[in-house]
């Protein structure tokens, strides 16, 4: 009888950097980067990654790391993967690859992880006007648990999940991606409302040979020229997947993917041990390297019969998942709301990233209370299983997000009190995150507001 | 011993006008309406409400009513509810009130709702460039569950919850409102990236005396001349709460809503036996009249205490909420993403409206091919218990949102099969939603790459 | 278009007794007891009911009425209804009748429940060996939520459902019935192991005339001298569903029910607010009067074709059902386990009903220990959606049992704590249950072991 | 900074026999079996574990090995593990050890897992006059999921736990148990009402050498001789926990472990991929070899603080503890009910033995009706994660209890349906369980009534 133990199809060496791993990785997206493995339909694989820096993020006591670090170095992912039906036929542009996550977890020996903020000259996130320090916190996992010494009184399952999945694009796809981000990119950032509430960082990251790694590609040579100056980078999700960053991608769980070459060409990577809706602080999942034990199926045609194009070519898809039957379960949650008004007080029209920044600022403003930073807590609601939702997204001129914190992960209860019952301990939860001075000369939002902060 | 049958402090006759009813009910905000009745911190009360237009929707078989609809008689609301504490002292401004919403539902006689979507001029909604025609479906209920011979193969239980909760402005709040709201209502919708997407409605609706209500106040006398023309409109959820339109408010929820003046003043309507996040298509939910049975209690200082302003001012602030015990549980999901590139293939930066609205298109389309019209899919993503999440906000370019619907409310399987196994009846769904034509000139936003729609 | 308000086929009056009902109530299970309303196939019609004392246990501050109640009198329910297809056609001997639980709840105006143990001698429960006083709680209803005044410290959501719901039974069934729980009945209880754990009752409540109901038969005709002394009394559940107890049959749930006579002959009565695994108290449920709002549908041959009779006859069958959407969630667990050895220490193989016994008496004695009364737990652990599984029935000699209680109905933390930290308030629950004398000779079980007690 | 990688502390080699293991095995519980290793409070340690056999079932197409399995060699644990405090105090007999089962699941390489009922005369099972025949499946896992070349059109995600885990008795408790099960192992079985409904096995496996395995102590020796002869078998769960086989023990639970001998010593094995509640076909669960991680505390006079003796000495007392948040979670049950009726139509006094039994042959017999065998039907309701409740325990004379199924398992729709609605595929699920003859004499049980069968 046949043995399921999946085949490892990408094996890591976390002592060993990115470019010396024995089955090469990649970091852009390009339909000419090398497959390095065939797999089977139905046939259970297991695939390695390194964490989204390749090791660059230490277990240690500061955060220099974090601030200093070179974001074309991103994402390092594990593949592609070459994908063949039972008879050995290769899956087909137009096709739909449904991806089982049958299951996923750290990488045995290198349990632990890290959640930061970047400076806000370099990466920046959600809140950088309000954090532009780089902060980092360590994360230490107790199997389906982790904790942080650097955020004392919580502990939570994690919600493990890949931050990018995805197959490769075509080269038309490739084409519609760089067009489209370098006209952003060329905008004048003083034309976009949004620009003035969510401060800016580079508003697309494009191509560059800079620290692109392709695979089997050989640095250097000519094709590599070609292809470094016209890859992807791999910050954001797009219709192949890519950094979707959607928590629940988790044990279970079932994908499916747009097919846009012959093979697939199916690469994954930045494994998260947990992550909240939005990912706010950036680097915000608990970010770490990890192992994925996947099992794929062909849907042939099943783009044409599943998807709807939305935007000018049969191209503009997006992929569709199921969730799966594991996830970590809560049954008390505190919700809070924002409004498409920013802290300047100024009305936007439906906008619903404007509404969820003041639900994240008003949560972590929350917290604070409870004797937390306000650094811990941005950066617990970047990586903690809480649910970030649009409630209302039609009643002008207020679009209304909503975020919700899952009680049970703190040692103390948080719940509003009537001022009769004590509120709780007021502990300052010490140590704190690590912090780096912010030495930059943008401005910093504050709560114009406040007078409690 | 004492009877806890909660005393009515508003009842409705839905024979009646909203204008006639015995408790007199208003559809504006603002800190001078009289309250219509006294609350004690820990009583049980129940307040009854008209449907948000009072009446004006008919369970018949024409979209007329929906299309004609003016939206300057909305949201008729019932109270405002002054609380008092145990020893007869009134909620203070600064104070927190916590609202229990112990129990909820349809009036009795009245178990019938309906889901609309407006017509482009007037009204529209979130897809209203893809579906401008004025549309009905009409919902029946079976005690937890609703279906709608509009919808032939939906049935869901439903998460009932009032639309509108909110405690009175003070005038400091109201001048905010009318202020920030003003000044995006002359803004030139040419300079606001998003209209070109989510095709502009009024981008606010100001004040104005037309249909003005204000309970206890005399229509037409000086008092009710000088209040209707700076009451603020009920459309947005504000700080005080308001049309937040978050559908988990429901059965035991409790919600922590800002006290801005003496008594609360705590006004309550727009009951929904069901509403997906984001309330897709503006008259979204199944709405109609109903009751609520809530319990008052009173924080001391909660203000200052819990919530933290998000702008200029110690009254921008947004409530809490504690979600509740018995909302209907779903183990099966099928999720459709969307990212900030629009119809025309056009990249917005971080922009969660964006990607929402793809994720709903792509969803709505899916749907289509399993039977359902377009607009019998758009009204359902508007009221069934669908969540609409915010994924990824800072791998720009794209923010990615997500629209998860639970597949127990069909009567087929919905997911994604391979060619061997026949996916589903594929049944026309018939007969469809109740329409009416679209007579403007506006553009209607097709899926430029679709072939098979 | 047709009104969904639910058509009142039995109405109750509170203020009257159960015998002076306008729609005449039973109180025995015959297949002659004469249909009271037709229900059509798909119809949703609303039953009410007493509770099942008829009204003779009051919201006072004595446990005199439960000591001393009449036990022949129980339990009081609304029905039968006669149950046609939508040609008209009756449902027949051998169909399954579905009956889906649309709604239900409390009378309005009547919204108080009660939990009681019996008398040693009148009664008794499953532990009345170790508690052989009668006692009472009173709760009170806050739209979902339950509290009592009698049981400070907890507070929770309801899982409603009708103690008793079934069809009526053949005179063949009947038989079967009589004939069986005679033959027990007659049994020396010296035979019996379980005897000398669970202290015996009456081993079976056999049919006698006295305080017997017969809805439309007159009270002392010849036809009801003859069924009186032939009609099952109503206390344990049966093939035709009954006094089942089953605390999951509550809102959207569906069950099906063998059909023995023409027309089915549905009856219901017994409302339970909340109820625990067990009903261990025996008058042990959160008791209520109450509504049902539910539909029917007639699956043809569905005795055949669904059930398999274990018994020597194709009518010892049992109902199936399907669990309603909205039962209240709990994410933590505090779970206690028993074996098969009871309070003498001596070894019962693979009895799952001891090792219970001993599951209960653990969970009951750590409650004490955070400031409640045995009684008030035995009580709350009775009525409480607390869970009762059996968990390992094989493992010779000790079957084992578990009992899981929700964490959250607390208002303080009941898990085990290490000494470093404080375990709670220690607060003395008062006032305690209401309690009575118990006056009989019959021993009392004792924890040998405990030096605690 | 401090890796969270687990220390090993027993460490499995599955190509070795039990009695070849690096780290020495037993398959006895005694107090003076020596600890294999000391664990300190608050360290993440693993522990590996041979299948409760050894390795003597195998992955192949005969159940002669389940057929002729000596039930004397089990089970294999692995421990014990000395417990100590972070001074290096031990912890000591009074003390409640908390066991938290961080994570767990199959060992790398050896994914597969059995499930089988044993041979009538051979261990026999909760079925086994209905189930005579040894019969075998074989499962295989794809990460969190489990599924059968035998059991064709289920599929299911585990909830992994180990079968048995537990701390050493003192010698008094071993004393107790001998005591205790001999004198019921001496019972008449003519005199136990439950051995005509529940087919008799051994009443209780006593102390034998045979197969004796105790760790460190060498076979043979004077020592052994003299353990050997009064070691308590594992194959009930006891005070002690072990084989309680409760399979909510899973990923993330907390077990309160009483401690009865200085350092704890805990041992565990039994590894399960997934159980029903129950158990009920005896070798029932998906049988496997695995791992655990697990940390303990050590709550200093915790027996005294929150445990309560339930028998004549301090010694009777049982475990508790609290359910992890990672369960799988299933939100459709079909749900089956049984009564204390036998198969003879014999009437029983709540006895929830005999209404479990009635429940799950209720189910076997349902299911059945889509195509699978009734030897397939006993093994999945032995094995899937179904839950077994005792709804009833106090309307006399029947005991209620309950079956529920997780309907998603199946890849067909199993509710009963209306004849109009074709009912499923009726598909013949083969290939069968594999099977054995049954060579003894004993009498089997018919369903007399049925017809179908």
């Amino acid at each position: 009888m046949a043995p399921s133990t999946p085949r490892v199809v990408v094996g890591i060496d976390v002592k060993k950097r990115p470019w010396e791993q024995l089955v090469p990785l990649h970091n852009r997206w390009h339909p000419d980067i090398p497959p390095v493995a065939d797999v089977k339909e139905g046939e259970l694989v297991r695939v390695e990654m390194v964490d989204w820096t390749g090791g660059r993020v230490g277990d240690n006591n500061s955060a220099e790391d974090i601030k200093s670090l070179d974001l074309t170095i991103t994402h390092y992912l594990s593949g592609p993967l070459r994908v063949l039906d039972t008879d050995g036929k290769l899956a087909q542009p137009g096709d739909l690859l449904a991806v089982e996550i049958c299951n996923l977890g750290p990488l045995p020996g290198d349990e632990w992880g890290y959640t930061g903020t970047f400076d806000r000259e370099n990466g920046g996130g959600f809140l950088t006007d309000h954090f532009p320090c780089a902060t980092k916190a360590i994360w230490y996992f107790e199997g389906i648990y982790a904790y942080s010494p650097n955020i004392p009184g919580v502990r939570f399952p994690g919600l493990t999940h890949p931050g990018i999945i995805g197959t490769a694009p075509s080269h038309d796809l490739l084409n519609i991606w760089n067009e489209r981000e370098r006209k952003l990119a060329e905008t004048d950032t003083g034309s976009l409302k949004l620009c003035e509430v969510v401060h800016q960082r580079p508003l697309a990251s494009l191509p560059t040979p800079k620290n692109c790694l392709l695979g089997k590609i050989k640095e250097g040579s000519p094709e590599w020229q070609k292809m470094a100056n016209e890859a992807a980078r791999t910050i954001p999700g797009r219709e192949n997947g890519g950094n979707c960053d959607i928590k629940n991608l988790s044990r279970g769980s079932k994908v499916y993917l747009p097919v846009f070459v012959e093979g697939a060409n199916l690469s994954t990577g930045d494994m998260h041990f947990s992550q909240g809706d939005g990912e706010v602080s950036f680097c915000g999942a608990i970010e770490m390297s990890g192992f994925l034990e996947l099992k794929c199926e062909i849907i042939r045609g099943g783009m044409k019969e599943y998807l709807t194009p939305m935007g000018p070519t049969p191209l503009h898809v997006n992929p569709i998942f199921e969730i799966g039957p594991v996830e970590p379960r809560f049954s008390e949650w505190l919700v809070f709301e924002g409004i498409s008004v920013d802290e300047a007080g100024q009305q936007h029209y439906l906008d619903a990233t404007v509404a969820y920044k003041r639900a994240v600022l008003n949560a972590i403003d929350y917290l604070s209370s409870f004797g937390y930073s306000k650094e811990q807590a941005y950066i617990l609601l970047s990586c903690c299983p809480c649910e970030g939702r649009i409630s209302g997204i039609v009643d002008s001129p207020n679009a209304v997000a909503t975020l919700a914190i899952p009680t049970a992960i703190f040692d103390q209860d948080i719940r509003p009190k009537t001022g009769k019952v004590p509120k709780g301990p007021k502990i300052q939860r010490s140590p704190d995150v690590i912090k780096c001075t912010y030495d930059g000369k943008l401005p910093v939002t504050k709560n114009l507001g406040g007078t409690q902060t």
